[in-house]
C-alpha cells in the first residue's frame, strides 16, 4: 500500500478548494506576518544577544519549519515565487549558522550553546524533525537540494551523538517528531539508515536506557507495551505516527498491534465527538478513559492534525474505515474549527462548548479567568507557543494526501473531495476524477480513465444505507477504463448520543448531518443554550446561515418558559416557549464575536 | 420584635436533638483535639518564637473563639465542667497576654507586634469580633464577667484608635465580623456606644475615607448603595448581618432596603438549591448572577451559616417567610452537609456534585487535582484555615435561636423542631411545646400554656396545601391557654427545576421531600449518575438507607443501555435499562468513602 501524494491531486471545487485558496491568499501571509513581527524569522540570523528584544524560544525553529513546509506544498501545486524567496533566504541563514558539525538550533546557538543535547524536553530533536520535514517537502516541491543536504548533515550529527557515540544526556526526545521526520527522509532519499534511526528512537523510548521518561512524554514504558494514550496529546500522536511507519516498513507486527490498541483507546474512549483529543490543559494531555468535559476541553489543533496523520498511516497498514472515518470526523470538525472563516486567526485549543460569562465570573476578585482552565472564546492571530497556525497551513496545503492510497491493483478512496488525480497502478497511468459537493450532500461520482482498476470506496460510517457489501468499511468495485461510479450517501440529520461513561454529554444529543457536527450559538438562538430543547420529531430544514455564508439547520425548538417572577428554583412544570433554532457547522462557530456555543443539546 | 434565645428552648427529640447530642459528646471534643494538636490552644500562651513549631496564624484567635463560644452554648443548656475549665484557662491566658492598652491578638503579639492595625486584611478586628461573641456568650452562659471585661477593654482600645484618634492604617476591617459582634456586646451590656461603633464600621465601609476598599471585601461602594452580593461570601453575609442589626436598632430604612436588596439578589440569583452560597474558589466569592456550577461549587460552610444568621436578622425587621424558608433550606441541606454523620469531620466547601475521577484525571502529568477547582470529595477533621468546624459546633449548639421570634403579643414560629420553650409575652410567661418528627414528616403540634397568645406560624414554601390564609407566608392564630395547634404539612416528593439562566441545572431536576433535598450516590446506584433517568411517573417509596441510618427514597429509574461493542458515539436509540434507584438526603452524602454524588437528575 502506498500514499498518493497531494501534488498528484488537484482539488478544484468545494470546501477544500475554498480553504486552499484562502490558505494561499491569506493564511500563509497572516502566519508569516505574525512570525516576522515576533522576531521568529529574524531569529534565523542567529545574532540575538542578551538585552535584545525577541529572545528566541526553544521551539521557534519548528514554528518557521512548518511555515516553510507549507510554502513547499503551496509552491509545488502552483509556484509562489515571493514565498519561495523567503524560504531560500531562510535556508541560506540555516546554512550560514549551522555548526561545522552539522548541529542547527537557534536557541542553543545564541542563548544556551553549552546546553546542547542536555535535556530531553529542550525540543531540539523536535525542531530538527520539523526542519527535516520542511527540507524534504521543499526538495520534493522545487528540486532544490540545499535545505535537504543541510538537514542530512544535521541528521548525521544526531546519529553520531545519539546512536554511535551515545554521549548525550538523554536518549529519546521529550517531544516526539524526529521519528516521523526520519521516515520522510528515508522515503525521500531511500537511505535505510534513516529508517533505522527512526526505529532506534522509537525502540529506545521508555526502556531502561531512556533517561527521565514519564507518562507525560510516553516514555514510562516501552512503546510496544503501551495500551492507553497517555500524556501530551501532540507528542503521543506524533510518536504513534512513527510507530505505524516503522511497523509498515519493518513488518513489525508487535509494533503494529501497539498502534492498533492505542488508536482504539483514543477513538473509543478518549476522543471528543469533534475528533479533538487531549482533554486537559494540565500537560496538554490525555487523561483517563471517557474524561471528555466539553467546557474545559483542551483539544489542541496540532493533536487533531496528529491524530489524522496517525490514522492515515494506519490505513497503510490496514485498509479499514475505522481510520478514514476518524480522518473525516477531524477534517470537517475538530480540525476545521481551528481556522477563522476569514483565514486569519486560529484556535490553539478548540472549545467543545463556550459559556462566555465563565471567563468573567471572578469579577469580585479582579482576577479574570484564573479559576477555570477554559479555552479561549475567540481565535487569535498568533500565540507565544504558536505551533498550531503553521500546522494548519501545511495541513490544508497537503490535505489531498488524505484522499487516496493505492496498491498494485486497487485505489482506495478514503475521502470525498472534488479533485483530479493521476497515479500509476499496475504500470498504467490512471486518472481519477471525483465530482462531488461533499459534505454539502453525499453525491459522489468517480470516473476512472487510463485503464481498468479496482476501486475500494469507503462507505461513510455515518451512512445508513445497506446497499453496499463492504469489507472493513470499504465497498470494492472493478471499474473499467472510462467508467464512472456513482454514489449517493443520503445525509439524514441525526441525533447522536454518547456512551453513559461520557457523563458530560449525558441526556444530551449532538446534531450531525453527514460528517459535519452542528452546534448552536447564542448569537442565533439567544442565551442559555443548555436549556434549549430541540424538537426530536420536527423536520430540520437545511439551508444557509446568511451572516456566515455556511450551511445551517433550522428546526423547531423550545426553551423553559419563565418570567421575572419565576423563582430560581420551582416545581417542574413543563412550560416551554417554542422558537426556531438555527444550528451551524461546528467548524464555523465563534466567527461573530464572543457567543455561547453548544454541541450537546437537550431534545424534547 | 425580639429573638428568643436558644437557652430558653430545650430541643428534646428529632434530628436536631441527635445533632446536639453528637455535638456535645463528639464534635466539640474532635474540634478541641485537632486545635490542641495544631498548637492553636497553646498559642494563647503567646510564647512562640521564631524557629518554634506551630507558628500562629493571623486568624487562630477566631478559630478558638468560636470553640469557646460553642462551649458557652453547651454549658448554658447543660453544665460541661471539663470544657468550662478549658475556657477559663484560655481566658486567663488572654488576661495575661493582653496588652496594657487592651489590645489582644496572638499573631500581632508574638510574630509581628509592629504591624498592629496596619493592614485591613490582617483579620485583627475579625478575631476581636469572634472573641467578643465568645465573651458575650460565656457571660450569658456562666455569669462570669472576666472574659467580657477583657473584651470591653479591647473594644475601648479599638474605639480609641479607629474612632477617636483615627490613627490606624485602615478604617474598616477587611474581614467583617466585629460589626455584628459589637451589636451582641450592645445587646448584652446595653451600652449604646457599642451600637454606635458598629454603625461607624458599617457606615464608613466603601466610602472615600475607607482605604483600600475592593469589591472582594464589600467596600467598593458605601453599603447603602450595594445592590448585588459581591466578593468573599462569608465576609459579605457577616456584614449584612450587622447592617440588618443596625437597621433594626436605628430604624434606618435605607440600610434595611439595602439588606432587602442584597438578600433578594442572593436567594434569587446567587444561591445553590442547597442554600450554599459563594460559587467560586477564587476569593471564596460570589461571582455573577446565576453562576451556579455544581461540580466546582465552593459553597463554604461558614457562608451558609452566615446566610442563615443574616436571614434570622431580617426576620426581626420583617416577618416574612422568604427569610425563614431560606433558613430551613440551609439547616437541612447546605449547612447540615458540612458535618459527617459520626460528628468528627467537616466540609469547608460543600460539593454540589462529585465525580471522583476528575480529581485524578491529570495522571499523565503526575499533577493531581491542579486543573480544576474541585471541592474535596471527603470531609476532613481539621483545615489549615479551620474556621468552619467551630462555626458548626456553635451553630448546632445554638440552633434553637432560629425557631422563634416574638413581639408584645405574638410568637412567630419559624422552624419546626420538637422542643419546649419559655418566653414572656405581654407580661405573661408563656410555654410553647412543639411536638414533631419534622422533617421526617410534616405533622406539627404546638401547645400553648401560661396564657392566651397569638401564634404566627410559617407555612413552608415547599408546602402545596392551600388551607391557610397567610400574610407574608405566615398563618396567624389566636391561641387560648392550653390549646394545641395541629398542622400536617404533607410532604410530597417533588421534582424541582431551576431557572434557565442556571445553565448547569438545565434539563435536570432535583428531588425534594419537604425541606430536604435528596441526592444519589454511586455507592447506591452505580457509576455515571449523570446518565440515570428517574421515572417521573413512578411512585417514590420513602424508607431508610440501612447503611447510613438516614431516610431514603427509592424509585424506578433507567440508565442508557450499552454493551462492550457500543461505540463512544452512536445514533440516539432510546435503549434503557431499568433499575431501582435509591436517593438519600443531601446532608448524608460522602459518609461511605469516595463516591459520585448528584443532586440534579435527568428524568424520563
Amino acid at each position: 500500500m502506498k500514499f498518493i501524494d497531494y501534488f498528484n491531486t488537484s482539488i478544484d471545487s468545494g470546501i477544500w478548494k475554498e480553504k486552499q485558496d484562502l490558505n494561499r491568499a491569506t493564511t500563509i501571509y497572516s502566519v508569516y506576518d505574525r512570525f516576522k513581527e515576533t522576531g521568529r524569522f529574524d531569529a534565523f540570523k542567529c545574532d540575538w544577544k542578551e538585552g535584545m528584544p525577541f529572545k528566541p524560544h526553544i521551539f521557534w525553529d519548528s514554528d518557521i519549519a512548518k511555515w516553510l513546509e507549507s510554502v513547499a506544498y503551496l509552491t509545488k501545486t502552483k509556484r509562489e515565487k515571493e514565498l519561495e524567496v523567503i524560504v531560500d533566504k531562510t535556508v541560506d541563514l540555516i546554512e550560514k549558522n549551522q555548526d561545522e558539525n552539522g548541529y542547527f538550533n537557534i536557541y542553543f546557538t545564541v542563548v544556551e550553546p553549552d546546553k546542547r543535547f542536555t535535556y530531553r524536553s529542550h525540543h531540539e530533536l523536535y525542531c530538527a524533525g520539523h526542519l527535516i520535514e520542511a527540507a524534504v517537502a521543499y526538495y520534493n516541491a522545487t528540486g532544490k537540494r540545499k535545505f535537504l543536504d543541510l538537514m542530512c548533515r544535521y541528521v548525521n550529527y544526531i546519529e553520531q551523538r545519539f546512536i554511535i557515540n551515545k554521549d548525550t544526556a538523554f536518549t529519546a526526545p521529550g517531544h516526539e517528531e524526529i521519528e516521523l521526520a526520519l521516515i520522510k527522509l528515508y522515503e525521500c532519499t531511500g537511505e535505510k539508515r534513516y529508517l533505522d534511526m527512526s526505529k532506534h528512537f522509537v525502540d529506545i523510548r521508555g526502556t531502561k536506557e531512556d533517561i527521565g521518561g514519564k507518562r507525560y512524554d510516553q516514555s514510562d514504558k516501552p512503546v510496544r507495551q503501551q495500551t492507553t494514550a497517555e500524556g501530551h496529546a501532540v507528542r503521543a500522536v506524533y510518536l504513534y505516527c512513527a510507530m505505524a511507519d516503522v511497523a509498515y516498513y519493518t513488518g513489525d507486527k508487535e509494533l503494529e498491534n501497539a498502534c492498533v490498541r492505542l488508536f482504539s483507546n483514543i477513538v473509543n474512549k478518549r476522543m471528543y465527538i469533534t475528533g479533538g483529543i487531549g482533554s486537559s490543559s494540565v500537560g496538554e494531555a490525555f487523561t483517563v478513559d471517557y474524561d471528555l468535559p466539553n467546557l474545559i476541553s483542551y483539544t489542541e489543533t496540532c493533536a487533531a492534525i496528529g491524530l489524522a496523520l496517525f490514522a492515515m498511516r494506519m490505513l497503510r497498514l490496514d485498509n479499514n474505515s475505522v481510520y478514514s472515518d476518524v480522518i473525516e470526523k477531524i477534517i470537517y470538525n475538530g480540525f476545521l474549527s481551528s481556522l477563522s472563516l476569514d483565514g486569519k486567526s486560529f484556535y490553539y485549543e478548540n472549545p467543545c462548548e463556550i459559556i462566555p460569562y465563565l471567563h468573567y465570573r471572578d469579577v469580585s476578585y479582579n482576577d479574570k479567568n484564573r479559576a477555570l482552565p477554559l479555552p479561549k472564546t475567540l481565535r487569535s492571530e498568533v500565540f507565544d507557543c504558536s505551533c498550531c497556525p503553521p500546522n494548519i497551513t501545511r495541513f490544508i496545503a497537503s490535505i489531498a494526501n488524505l484522499i487516496y492510497t493505492a496498491d498494485d491493483d486497487t485505489v482506495y478512496v478514503h475521502q470525498f473531495i472534488q479533485s483530479k488525480t493521476e497515479t500509476v497502478i499496475g504500470g498504467k497511468k490512471i486518472t481519477l476524477r471525483q465530482l462531488t459537493r461533499y459534505p454539502e450532500n453525499g453525491k459522489v461520482r468517480i470516473k476512472v480513465s487510463g485503464g481498468n482498476v479496482r476501486l475500494a470506496v469507503r462507505i461513510p460510517g455515518w451512512y445508513d444505507g445497506a446497499e453496499y457489501k463492504t469489507e472493513k468499511g470499504y465497498a470494492y468495485f472493478e471499474v473499467a477504463d472510462g467508467q464512472t461510479l456513482e454514489f449517493d450517501f443520503k445525509m439524514k440529520v441525526k441525533f447522536i448520543q454518547a456512551r453513559p461513561e461520557a457523563v458530560f454529554d449525558a441526556g444530551r444529543y449532538a446534531v450531525t448531518r453527514g460528517p459535519v457536527i452542528y452546534c448552536s450559538e447564542s448569537v442565533d438562538n439567544g442565551a442559555n443554550l443548555r436549556d434549549i430543547r430541540i424538537d426530536s420529531k420536527a423536520k430540520f430544514s437545511y439551508g444557509k446561515n446568511e451572516a456566515l455564508g455556511v450551511p445551517s439547520l433550522k428546526v423547531k425548538a423550545y426553551r423553559t418558559a419563565v418570567n421575572d417572577q419565576t423563582p430560581l428554583y420551582s416545581e417542574k412544570n413543563n412550560a416551554f416557549a417554542e422558537f426556531n433554532a438555527e444550528l451551524i457547522p461546528y467548524y464555523a462557530f465563534a466567527n461573530r464575536g464572543e457567543s455561547e456555543m453548544l454541541i450537546w443539546h437537550l431534545v424534547k
